[in-house]
């Protein structure tokens, strides 16, 4: 008889392709012994999200994965990030931000403010500034934080361009933009839409008080002094509001559970209605409490059908050009993912890359990322090892993020036969 | 130089996950020396007929392989059925049914009257029923039969429930239901549309009516004295008109037949304007005459360009969850599979399945069904057995029912270039 729940490990930016100075991907380097029996035990196949050839980031990639078609659903990240800060961004418009750090001159010094860990005392004297629309800045994890701006008079627009912010040089002003086709199309024209002109307007006054209030707070002045840059800077992007995406619950008849330490994962999961667990000491980052992490998965899947596992270590790592903590971050995902295989009975265990993410080459790439599903009812294939180059001999071949949930509820006899 | 012809054989239910007390698919264990030779020789692949994770029936899965959509196409399996049994399904609303057993308070005995075999007297009797619309019932093979509702006034509605009717429990009554977003969402909706009201009207008119006149005729008087329980209630399912399909061909330039014991398979090929053929001994089950069936294509090749074998048996015992008939059955079909490469002579054949049936589960699933083609002109790939494991590496991939026809045209030469 087959398993009736399923938990999803996506390990995000797992995939890579070969790191030069080793000849090898991370995956062929790493010991894992655990995911490589699930692969020989299991069923493999190489997932491009969106298709063949085509980036995509954690948002988009997880949001098809789960069967909500991003071309249809995505309207930024921002709303995403919001809600998973636990806003309510029902009418708002949404950003995801960064504390940052310019010089007198607005050149930008670093992105992160040299990876700030934002104290709660900013985020109250943000909140502070005067503003025409009524808003809400919250700190998300470290230096990321949330933008959202309340529409309650439908004035607002989501015509506006990101912000220009390269480290080296002056940051830019918001200006009003009429997105181009669709948003995802990085051309953009001129718009004179009154709303969108309002907003950038909102938006760069924002940008000027919170500059003038994070200069002179007591935390900043200290930092000065101790030669350490200001974070004295927040750099919106992913301008959105909220997306219209249908329960999980409603979609699948599934009761799912959401496990990630990052907000655009936590924002998905509240925005579908999913059960969104907090975690002590999950980090977003190589340090993060992974057997945490699994004792709450193996806790939620007791009440819920379904619970997604995220781990985003080894994305920022592969970002971070690290492959060596690549490796290790991996090795570590694979003693969690023993302890999974241990102590849940009964339950098909998906573990995937949500995109791959080149560790030589900094961020993400469009090569199809590793998938297997294991304790399954299945023919297996004859993968031995989990690697990209050894699931190229996969049983599913190649497949999509649309294509993951059938399979999922397939297995878990949840599928709907059409037909006689 | 490529064949001209094409032979498809659609061994229904062929593929299988493993059987857990054999650790192998019956694929694997059967003995099938002239399969082996043609994925050996051939050139294989797994075919999802809807895509990736969808289970479908017969009747999805044979539309979408022979190319009409069954998204646009479908309108249930009543049509397919009756149209099968010859009747003129013009402007009317078809149901498949079965012939079964209730006791006196209407508690379902047995779905199929303990595999009745209908005789022609009590098709007649029940035919003298009087309904306020015109209709035809017609026996079809064993407990099975058809219902035709004829809809001259336009009075009929397709927008009504199945009937419920489980073992054990007592069997309900056919309501009006609104088919939610498309019928094969398995989601209804009330409906209070008069032609719905009255169709449900009419029908539980038609199980009371039947109901008497069956209770009370000879035949199950005797089996009532013989102890056996009656064949005194019709259960009727997959309501649905004629479906509007374009003529095969019309579609492809082909001339076809369809070889088939079963009536939706029959209805397909009625519906397309194939030449449906009859032959003697073809039971839709393990003990039909395979032979009989090779000869039967082997002549409608002769006249016909393409001609569909379609073979019930296989899926018949896996609805059953018995692993040792599905095995013998498989070496039945590759009996007669040597047979046909002996004597069928510059055909391209296609051996496939229309969707897998696991015996340990008794009934589809979505995995993706064996699929192989031989004697034609391609490049072979390096399968060495016909069996779904092998097949993971086989040269097609994956492919869709909506693909296989073109790959057969194409091979047959039939196929069209686009551009220049």
């Amino acid at each position: 008889m087959s398993v009736k729940k399923a938990l999803m490990i996506i390990v995000d930016g797992m995939g890579d392709r070969i790191v030069k100075r080793y000849n090898k991907t991370p995956l062929e380097i790493a010991e894992i012994p655990n995911m490589d029996r699930m692969a020989k035990e299991g069923l493999c196949g190489l997932m491009s999200p969106l298709g063949l050839g085509k980036r995509c980031g954690s948002d988009t990639a997880i949001m098809s994965i789960l069967g909500y078609d991003p071309y249809k659903y995505y309207t930024g990240r921002g709303p995403l990030e919001a809600a998973g800060c636990g806003i309510n961004i029902d009418d708002a418009l949404c950003f995801r931000c960064n504390y940052a750090s310019v010089d007198r001159n607005l050149v930008l010094l670093s992105r992160t403010a040299d990876q700030f860990n934002a104290p709660k005392e900013l985020e109250d004297e943000i909140n502070k500034i005067s503003l025409p629309v009524e808003f809400e800045f919250r700190n998300s994890l470290g230096y990321r934080c949330v933008l959202v701006l309340r529409n309650k008079n439908k004035i607002l627009s989501d015509d506006i361009s990101d912000i220009y912010a390269h480290e080296g040089e002056r940051v830019g002003s918001i200006v009003p933009k009429k997105k181009f086709k669709a948003w995802m199309d990085l051309t953009y024209v001129a718009s004179e839409d009154s709303n969108a002109v309002f907003t950038a307007k909102v938006l760069n006054d924002f940008l000027r008080k919170s500059n003038e209030v994070l200069n002179n707070h007591p935390i900043n002045i200290e930092r000065a002094v101790k030669g350490e840059i200001k974070a004295n800077y927040i750099l919106p992007r992913g301008g959105g509001f909220k997306p219209k995406m249908e329960l999980f619950y409603d979609k699948y008849g599934l009761k799912a559970a959401c496990i990630s330490a990052i907000g655009l994962v936590k924002g998905i999961g509240v925005l579908t209605g999913m059960e969104v667990l907090k975690v002590e000491n999950a980090t977003g980052y190589i340090d993060t409490d992974l057997i945490a992490k699994a004792r709450s998965a193996i806790l939620a899947l007791e009440k819920n059908d379904f619970c997604i596992l995220h781990i985003e270590g080894t994305d920022e790592v592969s970002h971070d050009k690290d492959a060596e903590k690549k490796i290790k971050m991996l090795e570590k995902v694979d003693k969690m993912i023993a302890y999974l295989m241990e102590n849940l009975k009964d339950t098909l265990i998906v573990v995937l890359a949500d995109h791959t993410t080149s560790c030589d080459y900094g961020d993400h790439t469009a090569d199809p990322a590793p998938f297997v599903m294991w304790n399954g009812d299945f023919v297996p294939d004859r993968v031995e090892k989990f690697c990209e180059r050894e699931i190229y001999k996969g049983g599913l071949h190649r497949i999509e993020g649309k294509d993951v949930m059938p399979i999922i509820l397939d297995q878990i006899n949840k599928a709907t036969k059409f037909g006689t």
